[in-house]
């Protein structure tokens, strides 16, 4: 029996599926030398701190402006220590639970104008900004084999 | 009103957003030089024809086994020539397309035991899927741009 419309995963699930990556991203942060976050670089690409910086604030921005419209969020930048990554990504796990169960019944289906500049339906914004996460990870990844030192394996959530 | 066990994404809603993600790989395949598709690599890693290979016998081998029990795949990993494959990439395309319209109804929520390995919820295999294609591909933009190459952007699907 062909199952058009059907349910694939539930919201409950895909917020842990979620902050299973984000834990894994998290302790790539954790094994990445402090003197590199911010000047290791490959083909003209970005810092993984940049990156890094780049997850952890769509992340809960994007919940909390689906909730409630306001998409205030913070781009910059600037070279800081792990430490303040890591106490940001933290707040944003807590963050991200609260504002998860918040949003309104019907709201993933909905279309909405994320940042005032990237309209989709709500699934398909969240959608990309776990897609973004994993992207930019696997960079990382790249990033920390080519300073000599291996990665927490992927499938460990 | 709080969303637990509401449907995030339908059974089509993510075959649609596979196949886009699909699509930006073979995208990245054909951007790739091809002589450097089986022996470019950074920091011990592996090559993107590798990876490529790894991604085109994983997907279209879950949705087979995950229908009908069939966890037959190839685990070659040997060079070959861009265009073939880019023709197992498309043949995998059909192949998905047409294995989900077969998946039975409730499998998604099923236990089954991926190429006799990997246990797990049915969805959350199919994720798993996806998400190491999106891990590699964005390993592939790193080996892309260190040979001054520009990749696909990653928005475009």
């Amino acid at each position: 029996m062909p199952n058009e419309a059907k349910n694939f995963i539930t919201s409950d699930e895909l917020l842990a599926h979620w902050q299973g990556h984000r834990k894994l991203t998290r302790r790539l942060i954790e094994a990445y030398p402090e003197d590199k976050l911010f000047t290791h670089s490959i083909g003209g690409m970005r810092t993984f701190g940049a990156l890094a910086l780049e997850i952890v604030t769509m992340g809960a921005p994007m919940v909390r402006g689906a909730v409630n419209g306001d998409w205030t969020t913070s781009n910059s930048r600037e070279a800081r220590p792990k430490a303040e990554i890591l106490k940001m990504w933290d707040e944003a796990t807590e963050q991200i639970n609260d504002l998860w169960a918040q949003l309104p019944a019907g709201r993933f289906d909905e279309t909405i104008k994320a940042f005032g500049l990237y309209e989709g339906k709500t699934s398909d914004l969240i959608m990309y900004v776990i897609d973004n996460e994993i992207h930019h990870r696997g960079q990382g990844y790249v990033y920390l084999r080519s300073l000599g030192i291996e990665p927490p394996p992927f499938f460990d959530r």
